[in-house]
């Protein structure tokens, strides 16, 4: 069955971005380096049409998070500059430039209807105004059996876990500490959800620990 | 050489205690949740004078984590409840009852002098009012080369991280949310402080992260 998978970069000190994030800015101050596990690596390379790169105890969890995907969901906040004058006008196509790395259809969460944007290299930016529940759901039926990718950012994260419809969670832990930015499950209060460990892997300058939820 | 250590558990979403702390409610709504995998091991009932338990994964890192311990470090919070009539009339002396597991001198962090409270079994209270480095450096002499634990709260764990003098840390991470509560490392800001990770451990309902922290 198809699933709906996450998975996310995180500071020691719990934040998935660090303060004072900005259009120009859009990790925060230091919230790059939180990637600098994944950036090397060939296999993450060669996602991006790039070469080279390392080999290392990451490359299996890196080929795993990114494999068997047919749809995406993201939040708004995640696409592009909350207020940007470039959304109100229809321009703004996301962060990732005209071949983005999706390959597939992205179902972004919005207020906004706004048409369908066909980019190059597979991905269709849909934008959905009727929920997560919605969203999920229209994304499933594009996936044709493949799994979703929940993106984020943490706002949107939190709320699909507390629905109950995350099935796999996967942080990175990072060991630096941001000190402030943004929280990986926004403002989510105790819900209840249960979650159960499936593994944890060290690899260089990253600790990948998953996780699946659990019915109550 | 005499390390600073500290080891603390973390929910998934980065709280080491529930939201709504309180006297009657130390470790907030949810908090105690934080220590089931420790409760229940042999190790640590042995270490609090109680028989049977588990023998588990977490087994070793509790034993490393309480090993070679000569003394230790808190802060006010964590010592007892703040503003509590109790201290003010010196009769507060800990949680912890008349025969502390700690067994060894336990520094004090607070701005009301108070003459060392002795209890049973080997542990002393200290209350140094002269800041964090007199602390450590009380702890590490009374340690007779020995480490010293730092056992928190956040707030503690933050400052002494922030200046450089914390050599190790270990998260115990476990899979649940909290929502809300107190953060790990207290209100500190991106210090530039660098953690080298050491290990990590899947054990039941819980992963050990181990980091030591390298000078920049």
């Amino acid at each position: 069955m198809s699933k709906l998978r996450c998975h996310i970069s995180m500071s020691l000190d719990g934040f998935v971005a660090g303060p004072n994030q900005s259009a120009e800015n859009p990790l925060g101050e230091g919230g790059e380096q939180l990637h600098d596990w994944v950036v090397p690596l060939a296999a993450f390379r060669a996602a991006h049409g790039g070469e080279g790169g390392e080999v290392n105890a990451s490359t299996p969890v890196f080929q795993e998070a990114t494999a068997n995907l047919g749809a995406a969901v993201m939040g708004r906040g995640m696409f592009g500059p909350i207020g940007g004058g470039d959304w109100g006008d229809e321009k703004w196509t996301g962060w990732w430039g005209d071949n983005p790395p999706y390959h597939y259809p992205v179902f972004v969460l919005t207020h906004h209807k706004r048409d369908p944007v066909e980019m190059a290299g597979g991905t269709t930016y849909h934008f959905v105004t009727d929920g997560i529940a919605a969203a999920l759901e229209q994304a499933k039926e594009a996936a044709g059996g493949k799994d979703v990718m929940l993106w984020g950012g943490g706002q949107v994260i939190g709320q699909y876990l507390a629905a109950g419809l995350l099935d796999e969670l996967e942080l990175h832990v990072v060991p630096m500490l941001l000190g402030g930015g943004s929280r990986p499950f926004g403002d989510l209060a105790s819900t209840g959800v249960r979650l159960e460990q499936v593994r944890a892997v060290h690899a260089p300058g990253v600790t990948h620990l998953k996780y699946r939820t659990v019915a109550s």
